[in-house]
């Protein structure tokens, strides 16, 4: 059987992600590749560090992206800051806390956790009760959007308790990077990793990440080599070090970090706090179109991600066939639900590109279309009614 | 300070790896991005699967593209098939063969070194004692085309020998993939790696790997979990598996592996046998031009690899001043030598799309005027003359 070339359909991806990729990030993601090593290259690499560091809001000097998805950035962090027996408190309250533990343990470190209901923010009061009662725990670690229930949890006195209990913190930013406020040095976060393929509105595949000098130091008094000799950041600062001296270590994904270049210069021309606020703005208006349509959020409002829109499933409709409809009659993108919330409930993403006025308007008309025919209970109309109240009342240019 | 968006140069690729990436592989890179799960994705994926059965010569269920580089696809093999205190043969005579080393350690085994010098290939008879001295070895690696030194083991025969002492074999195809004759079902090999920049003329990033029925009974039979959570095979297996029951596990790269596609796509279309027929061909009318040049080649002709060309560097010539000045000039990359090799050699690169004519002809031309300008002694015009010749004798159309 011969295979003949992939043309994929055009969808509109709202989903948990990948969100949508910018037309000027797939035109930079296919320019012509040149040696990893090439001085134009490594010209470029600086200036990807250089971008991450203003995405991240530090002066981290360790802040690259590492050479794989977001899970390798999660487990650059843990294989890298663990050593054989070490106490970790992890709060989990959705499926990525409960990926963390597998890291600890996986690592040899010691998982002490603290858990919260899925849909429930941390709470800080457990956190607290956990470092006092577990004194020679070293690392506490978290998520700070938790992509899989669409909570986001408050990284600022996270980092504040864990200073207190002279524990290092690591965090997961996946879905935050770029979609809502994160200030790595002001709140002093010690280890964080991210991925291209959510507010950044880059491809799949990348995740940057980064670390505090007291995390590096860390790393480099370690007693036991690292694990795992991909992601020993030892090796890999070599190679993403100083230009003057690099190491050879990996081979470099040169057009996928051409994509990640591109989307951080565009995160830099429009400023990243005007980026927050667009996030914001537009989950109030697709808030008020689902709202209209007599469906509710999973997630309270005080620690809701507007990026990540947990919306709940009427009664009696059948998840998968809306979503099912939605993706063949109008090549949109919905997430379903992951883990206990699955068939309980949509993830609609509102992340980067994919966070704008036209993307919205779909999804709810689409839904309204979708939902109607399938003899869900509400007024048409009233969506496209509280979506322009609420356009109206943010004054929109 | 503003960044820019960034413009590569255009250059010709004729080092170790990237190799010039073909036009319609970077065109498909550029495809609008889709869900990891959208169903029509996972059928580009069941077809990356069988296109890479076809470049691997084999059946094996288990054949996919790790989500990363080469390096990664290395440390999938050995974290998945070793448990602590397992030994393993390992053959070194180049750079690769050390992070073999490197990565049995980290994985918890013991390695059992068999050593031959940089630039030789490896000695069928040493690996035989090591193996008969040491009956409790359970698995045997070998890199098949070191990219260090531009040397091929006898892969067909050091698996006769894995098997005859009931050992499982981990193969390094990083280089020989679609260049070179490889055969992983007949000769017998349980766990291979590749990547993607070398003779798939495809963007750098992913690492296709195939494992053996022996191979998977091995890691489905483990006492202990896989340290790497992101490369544990038990879990990406679900993830790569039948297409009606895929889990979650990381987000795929989605336009990486379009690239890929259409890549594999392109050597079906060409045939495997014919693409090795021209890496071999074209080593011939590059090695004559060399040679005119009164240059030698670091590798004996029994078992040189045609896609990466080790050039002894002539006396007196400052080989990074050539290569700089190539780059500079000519926009063309050839790479320097590695490790024991640094200062000594060239490795020139006919990998994939940079296995033609043209690039030969630039090569070896840029070469001349270089070093003849640098003060190294041969006849101008030979090289041209040589290369005539030769490409008479294979009587090309």
């Amino acid at each position: 059987m011969t295979i003949k070339s992939f043309n994929p359909p055009i969808r509109t991806l709202m989903g948990p992600g990948p969100s949508d990729v910018h037309p000027r990030i797939l035109e930079a993601l296919s320019r012509p590749t040149i040696g990893h090593l090439d001085p134009i290259f490594v010209g470029m690499m600086e200036e990807v560090k250089s971008l991450l560091q203003y995405a991240f809001q530090t002066e981290n000097q360790l802040t690259i992206p590492v050479s794989a998805p977001g899970s390798a950035g999660m487990e650059t962090c843990f294989v890298n800051l663990i050593e054989a027996g070490d106490q970790v408190v992890v709060c989990q309250n959705g499926a990525f806390g409960g990926r963390m533990k597998e890291n600890v343990e996986r690592s040899g470190g010691i998982p002490i956790m603290v858990e919260d209901a899925w849909g429930k923010t941390i709470d800080l009061n457990k956190v607290e009760d956990a470092l006092k009662a577990n004194p020679a725990a070293k690392i506490l670690a978290f998520v700070h959007a938790e992509t899989s229930t669409g909570v986001s949890a408050d990284a600022k006195s996270l980092c504040e308790l864990a200073r207190k209990y002279d524990c290092l913190t690591i965090v997961d930013a996946v879905t935050s990077l770029g979609g809502t406020e994160l200030r790595v040095d002001e709140w002093g976060i010690d280890a964080i990793y991210s991925g291209t393929q959510k507010c950044l509105s880059c491809i799949p595949g990348i995740s940057p990440v980064s670390f505090s000098e007291r995390a590096v130091e860390r790393i480099k008094s370690r007693t036991s080599k690292v694990q795992s000799w991909f992601l020993d950041l030892n090796l890999v600062m070599g190679y993403w070090g100083a230009s003057s001296k690099r190491a050879y270590h990996h081979t470099a994904p040169v057009n996928p970090l051409y994509a990640l270049h591109e989307s951080l210069v565009m995160l830099q021309n429009e400023g990243l706090e005007n980026a927050w606020q667009r996030h914001a703005m537009n989950h109030e208006v697709l808030k008020a179109g689902v709202e209209a349509m007599n469906m509710e959020f999973l997630v309270d409002a005080a620690y809701r991600l507007p990026q990540l829109n947990t919306v709940c499933v009427p009664d009696g409709i059948d998840e998968a066939a809306v979503r099912q409809r939605l993706l063949s009659q109008y090549n949109l993108e919905i997430g379903a639900g992951l883990g206990t919330l699955a068939g309980k409930v949509w993830r609609i993403g509102l992340m980067g590109f994919s966070s704008k006025l036209e993307n919205i308007t779909l999804c709810v008309n689409a839904l309204e279309l979708t939902l109607k025919d399938l003899g869900h209970d509400f007024t048409t109309g009233a969506a496209s009614e509280a979506m322009l109240q609420t356009l109206k009342s943010q004054e929109r240019a």
